[in-house]
């Protein structure tokens, strides 16, 4: 494969710090750096706003496959950097990207003392990344971040083809929970709420595509995509699923109808 | 009828000044006042809440029975009122009927000095208003303005049959439109989208039941009763409703899913 090669290519003699997720995207680029490059450390900064199931994920993934990983806890919810999101809650993205970019650059000057050599930082941005609305990339250019799979335009569906190639299972997505507050404050029980109401969600309804359920001022709205809308469209279906979110702690639970 | 002979003589010689809205309960209060009473002013306050076709609906209808009716402008919209009620949007209805409350006494006060007599404040309030959540019943008690539709524990359903029985047509019902807007501030824009809205969804759903459309931070939504949620159940009208709501201005529809 074409993209292989190049991947190859790209991180050969290099030393590579990456921001790593165990996400699929962040999987590929250190397996890559892991295999082709002189040394790897991939680094998930725990910032709070995903589920904890994720974390634990990333280290099951690096451990199955020999990743040197480090988990830097810098827990956003716990201390000022919350403060700052919540006054421009907008720009949360980038404001985030661009802590955890100062996390990243601290383990790569170690990493440079260490080796007395030039490191790279490398994150997961793909092609399909830089098309869409994602102000965190930017920051992360900023602190001269690198995306080798963005830069060689290879796209998510093209990851996907590269980890079924290399015999590595394709991990579930999972996005930040921080994208589901609509308004601010970031609270861990608010994020709390709406990972509970999806897990729900996604059960009840046996969902497999995209869906969110989002707080905006203890409304609950979920989103369904077109495809899968049709299971949520009844109303006992609505009564149960409005009292299971009132239980979790929403006031009103209601569905989006645009976006669909 | 038992009721219309209390009703009449609870009017027998009285002079009074009605808060009239031109709804059905004002309207039967205000004709049972000017048919057994001595003298009947009727008042309207326009408070720049409700529709404006609604305050001409009130003065065609006294123009047909011939009563005797002033339309007093204080919209809040426009005054200092408006920021009393934003500041405290939870207690708007009990803050706006206190404002009302005063326009009524000060006509009052001036009947009073024309008769030299004494002269009574009575409202539409009905009996099964009184088991519902009207904190604006509780302004009028506190200026001495009284309800004989409640006092004589008329219904709802008692009040549509004394109108049919007096061969006077159900007015349609008109809510105030303030009760639309989730959060402040109220302005004259947010209740004109709301109202479009509504107008909308009436005509293109059909709709002839209980329905709404609020305004939460620029979210609308959607509350239609279970009798006719069904008549919104379709991904291509989802689309239909959202693409006019956002022309009207808001920038997120979602039906609630609660409350069915």
């Amino acid at each position: 494969m074409e993209k292989l090669r190049k991947l190859k290519y790209y991180f050969r003699e290099k030393i590579c710090v990456v921001s790593y997720s165990g996400g699929m995207d962040s999987l590929l680029v250190t397996l890559m750096s892991k295999y082709y490059g002189r040394y790897t450390l991939a680094v998930t900064v725990d910032n709070g706003f995903f589920p904890e199931e994720n974390i634990r994920k990333s280290i099951e993934l690096s451990k199955r496959y020999g990743i040197d990983h480090k988990v830097v806890n810098l827990n956003y919810l716990k201390n000022e950097v919350i403060c700052e999101i919540n006054r421009n809650l907008k720009n949360r993205c980038y404001i985030c990207k661009r802590y955890m970019a100062e996390i990243l650059v601290k383990e790569r000057d170690e990493l440079r003392n260490t080796f007395n050599k030039e490191v790279v930082i490398v994150d997961g941005t793909n092609y399909d990344d830089l098309f869409e609305d994602r102000p965190g990339i930017m920051a992360y250019r900023e602190y001269g971040i690198r995306s080798p799979l963005a830069e060689l335009e290879i796209r998510k569906e093209e990851v996907k083809e590269i980890l079924k190639y290399l015999g590595v299972s394709i991990p579930k997505e999972d996005s930040c929970l921080a994208t589901r507050i609509l308004n601010p404050p970031i609270t861990e029980e608010r994020l709390k709420m709406v990972y509970k109401a999806e897990k729900f969600l996604a059960s009840y309804l046996g969902l497999e595509g995209y869906f969110r359920v989002r707080d905006l001022h203890g409304t609950a709205i979920i989103e369904i995509n077109c495809g899968e809308v049709h299971k949520i469209m009844d109303i006992s279906k609505f009564r149960d699923i409005s009292k299971k979110f009132r239980e979790i702690g929403f006031n009103r639970c209601v569905l989006r109808m645009d976006s669909i």
